[in-house]
């Protein structure tokens, strides 16, 4: 059978729909697909339903959520609060486990270092950044009289607003934007099911439908110990939403690289994706084998290691995307189409058409430091994490700031003090685990001569290392932390604790190879990316949206069931299919029900939606993103994509191959709340009753 | 994902476990697969055992049941039945469409065509079969000196023992079998629920797992007007078979490919198939055309579609193996190790090593040929081909009993006056329909001067032919058939019955045409064929079975979910799961409830298992075939396969590509006759209480 499909969707592709009927694009708010929109789904928004969605968009945790009540009520998954929900656990009372509903505002348990932001204003930079660099500047000198004046912009907008603001690169540079954040810094949380019953069929399950997860968690922003008024929120739908019905899904999608060049893609296939794999191995193996040392290390490790087979699942889709000789011939047809259409217009030609060679040019230096590039590094751990970072404050807030490494310029040092001053609990074992494996594979990647393995180790070996600097440091506590970000600099320099020593030997070693990436690629990356980009808007003006950044962006398409293999697979789920896939498995984990799900099964309208699919643009990072109607509704909240999605971080693939966003259905979260989880109040708050 | 898990198969393939550990082969109970069971599984059956599961398994309606008590109940598949049910079956009273549960024995509704038959004996005829053949005989004339002794025997045996006896051909000659069977022409309908529940999912969910299906039926064998005594049947299991439990189907498996040489399969993928594919389109888009003439028409032809849309999906799935490189490379690799084996023992090399060459050689005239072949032909309509078995009749009675086509010798002429004179309703309408799509098409692909076409339509059209023939033949009465039967073979000569002379006209091309292929490709494959089994039992001894060919086989395997794309399929399926398809697509058809199950919903313990996989080596005719467990009772009943397995008419596939055979659950079958059809009676017929 597989054959024959294979080659009706081959053959499907090749005479594809225009890019204009195909519900592609993660859609920056400046840029919306107005008249794909209405073109397509008679819809026509009025400049207050943008705004409002905008405001009631909510980044939390890196990931996506939303307002859902005007009391600074948040919805987000699962499996992006599991950082505070673990967070907030011990091992006498571990909310993973258990859930969590507070049946009082008093209740609501503050977060120890999470941050919400939502975007406030945007403006459009670009000519004032490109304005700066002076002619024949190259690309380094480029780089550093753009640093000038965003770094000032940032400062000043900032002090201006009282937002956090930064200057966004989008199109590798062909845009810049200054966008402005109003940051929550008090987030409590107010209501998450067990993990089981948020991740039912665990790692097997994630990445596929049919799906049947109660992937969903309650927050509350607060401002000045009181609930926040968030007057832009989404209303609640308890029908949630129709088959064929149009959505929208508004989130903060990470990362995209569907503008590279062939060259870099080639790159990533060969070396970059595989290097990273073998990165996320050695971090998720690590975690593995210390969870087995208990039930104890187990819990703590948990959230680390789904994490990393949720990236290592993806990845693995991506790559094989890559791979695929079919859809990496469409990249290369499609950069061939640019590039013959500059050969038309000799003027563009001569302008951009080097900027290719040149790109392709800087890549070939990369394959002989790429070990080094991603070994070279100390995020194996918390603390030593914390220890690097400090010891760079002090170096970068040491320089003006408009020569800092960016992330230490004036408008971002308030998220700096919230991350690194974090109370979160670190587990001393499991750091030392971690560190001690990451050290380990480094010296046999990168052998017991490299300069980050000799800086690292220096004569002793990775795990006496790792426990002295793990054991023996004062970085546990985070007044220790304070002390030395608000004591002078030469303290660092002086420092005897270990981890603070480990991280100011290593650091040399970073510096010259990040600064050896920066003259080598970043650079010319941002000055010839900047010509790709101008090419294509000669080309195609704004008709195609800029790579995801973790920015916000709507995506959008409708509720839709699809075709696999001979047979149809449905719009939706319901809690029948819950019921079903558990005890077909006769309940073997990980499809064990959560024990409120055994237990209520019977107060239970089994019929209520509980997942559904839909066909927007969505990657990682659009986790937790409000899926809304054309009242913008809350009707489903973004948790997933299927297999078929994977490899969309390098390209969009038609709703026809079957790729579907996953969500899990607002009718389905209501009667989770009032059946199992005797939450009802919490029920009211989101459909105000 | 596909890809590395492809790449994972084919690794996993060519590094796979040798063939004795694999739950492969249709085995015959003269050579069951006992050291398999007894190193695998620790099961040893007793000959008692052996016996007692032969006679309890039945032959019906061409494929496969069994008694499930001692009054002569069986149980089988609802469509393998679909044709009793749907004969008894009338505008106003459609027991497709209802279901049917006779309350008491005097309401059960006795069959208008249907045969039961139990293998009584078998006894290995090879050596006189292979002893009638005169050294130096042609191809022809060894076939002519082996149809006197089959005949002969034939006519002995059932005339000694009062059973119906026949000659099986197993290993393309290499054996030949003498298998008695007492035959039930007295069936009875018992009980059947309504088609949407036995065939819940439609199309599209055939030969797909999941799935949901309540495909059973019961039937009552009657001899003398009294349910017959059948001491030997399967108790019933109330429980079901565990995950992993060993089990064991028996039936009827149709037809396998599995030994064919190299030549014939690339036959019958370049040629064979696409043209059966053409064959079986024309036929299925006939009855789909007079399908959507009314609601009337739709039932009539209701049956012959979902046939039709059955056996196209399964050639699909069957091509689709063949044009796979990795899998065709296998039959490659086997023929080649096979003369290898030979090319190392001279004695045996002169003697069988020609034989792939001589059956190449055939094929190689079969292209040419193969359209008239597929297409002179009369099979699409019943009545038309009612008219061509009486000319053959008495062209072929009035001949020595072993110089007639075999299924006009003595013994078998009870089974053909069953068939030809069986009341079974006739749709003229449908028929007339049917014959003229086939005769266009026959014009159409054979062109107007063809043979088979001019004898079919003379100087008028397809149309005209078809209409005249169905509206004026007198053969839609059975007492009509029965006087031409017994009446003067020169009556067949002067009839001026339309059908008739249709018949009449044709008849002499389809003989020419059986000759030629009797000469020119089945002569040769028997006498080649042979020569290959024999080279095989030289290298191998019995250790591969013979391929399918509709007559009684023991499978085995285990009950056993798969990994599908990156996540688990089950072993089972719940009542839960029915509901949650029905309503994630809001009852779309064909997912629409039968009116019992939505009825009857909160009466059933959804928890119930309802159908379940297991890794049996089973193909089309195992329908029905009850799934037993090591105390013989019975624990499944077989109704489908997955579409991995598809291409399993060429090779074996391993359990661990996912292949996989279907069976509805015991325990579901119970929960169904007592919660939703009122059915306790038979449910306790069943369970002996």
């Amino acid at each position: 059978m597989k054959q024959f499909w294979v080659l009706f969707l081959i053959i499907n592709f090749l005479i594809n729909v225009p890019a204009a009927l195909a519900d592609e694009g993660m859609w920056t708010y400046d840029n919306l697909p107005l008249s794909q929109w209405k073109q397509r789904y008679n819809f026509e928004p009025t400049k207050e339903w943008i705004d409002k969605v905008r405001l009631a968009s909510v980044k939390i945790v890196g990931s996506s959520g939303g307002f859902v009540s005007p009391n600074g009520l948040i919805v987000t998954n699962h499996h992006v609060a599991s950082s505070i929900i673990a967070q907030l656990s011990t091992k006498e009372r571990d909310l993973m486990k258990t859930g969590f509903y507070a049946r009082t505002q008093g209740e609501e348990l503050k977060a120890q270092d999470a941050e919400a932001t939502v975007l406030i204003s945007y403006e459009n930079m670009t000519e004032r950044v490109h304005g700066a660099v002076k002619s024949g500047a190259s690309n380094a000198e480029a780089a550093g009289q753009r640093s000038v004046v965003i770094a000032a912009a940032e400062k000043d907008s900032s002090q201006k607003t009282g937002l956090k603001c930064e200057v966004i690169s989008m199109y590798s540079g062909g845009e810049y934007w200054l966008y402005c954040f109003k940051r929550y810094t008090d987030i409590r949380l107010v209501m998450a099911p067990e993990e089981q019953a948020a991740f039912f069929g665990g790692d097997f399950d994630n990445f596929t439908f049919p799906r049947h997860d109660l992937d969903f968690t309650f927050l509350r922003a607060y401002e000045n110990g009181k609930p926040a008024r968030t007057p832009n929120y989404f209303k609640w739908s308890e029908t949630g939403p129709k088959e064929n019905e149009f959505v929208v899904a508004t989130g903060f999608p990470g990362s995209t690289a569907r503008l590279m060049t062939v060259a870099q893609l080639a790159y990533a296939r060969e070396h970059g994706n595989p290097l990273l794999r073998q990165v996320w191995e050695t971090r998720r193996k690590a975690l593995e084998d210390y969870s087995k040392l208990g039930a104890e290390q187990f819990r703590q490790a948990s959230p680390g290691m789904r994490s990393f087979a949720n990236a290592l699942k993806r990845l693995t889709g991506q790559q094989d995307g890559l791979l695929n000789p079919r859809m990496f011939a469409k990249k290369e047809a499609e950069e061939k189409e640019l590039r013959e259409k500059l050969a038309q217009k000799p003027e563009l030609q001569k302008l951009y058409a080097p900027a290719w060679e040149n790109i392709a040019k800087a890549y070939t230096e990369l394959p002989a430091m790429s070990k080094r590039l991603s070994f070279s590094s100390i995020g194996s751990s918390r603390l030593v994490s914390i220890a690097s970072q400090i010891v760079n404050y002090h170096i970068e807030t040491a320089k003006p700031n408009e020569r800092r490494y960016p992330e230490y310029r004036d408008s971002r040092l308030d998220a700096f003090r919230t991350s690194v001053l974090s109370p979160a609990p670190i587990y001393v074992e499991m750091e030392g685990a971690a560190l001690t494996a990451w050290l380990e594979e480094a010296v046999k990647v990168l052998g017991a001569n490299d300069p980050f393995v000799r800086a690292a180790l220096g004569d002793a070996n990775a795990s006496e290392v790792a426990r002295r600097a793990v054991h023996e440091t004062k970085l546990i506590d985070p007044a220790a932390r304070k002390g030395l970000i608000e004591g002078p600099a030469d303290a660092i320099a002086k420092s005897t604790d270990p981890m603070i020593m480990l991280a100011r030997r290593v650091e040399p070693v970073l510096r010259e190879l990040r600064a050896w990436n920066e003259r080598h690629i970043s650079d010319v990356e941002a000055a010839n990316g900047t010509k790709i980009a101008q090419a294509r808007f000669a080309a195609y003006g704004r008709s195609i949206p800029p790579d995801a950044n973790s920015n916000l962006r709507i995506s959008y398409g409708s509720v839709k069931g699809y075709e696999e293999d001979t047979t149809l697979v449905p719009f939706k789920t319901t809690f029948f299919g819950l019921y079903d896939r558990a005890l077909s498995f006769d309940e073997a984990s990980p499809y064990n029900l959560a024990s409120s799900l055994k237990t209520r099964r019977d107060k239970i309208d089994l019929s209520t939606p509980l997942n559904f699919v839909y066909t927007a643009d969505t990657i990682g990072g659009n986790s937790g993103s409000p899926v809304i109607n054309r009242n913008a509704e809350l009707v489903g909240l973004n948790f997933d994509s299927n297999l078929q999605k994977l490899s969309n971080r390098y390209w969009y693939i038609d709703e026809n191959e079957g790729s579907r966003a996953v969500a899990v259905h607002s009718a389905g979260i209501l009667e989770a709340l009032r059946k199992v989880y005797d939450a009802g109040d919490l029920a009211n708050e989101l459909t105000g009753k």
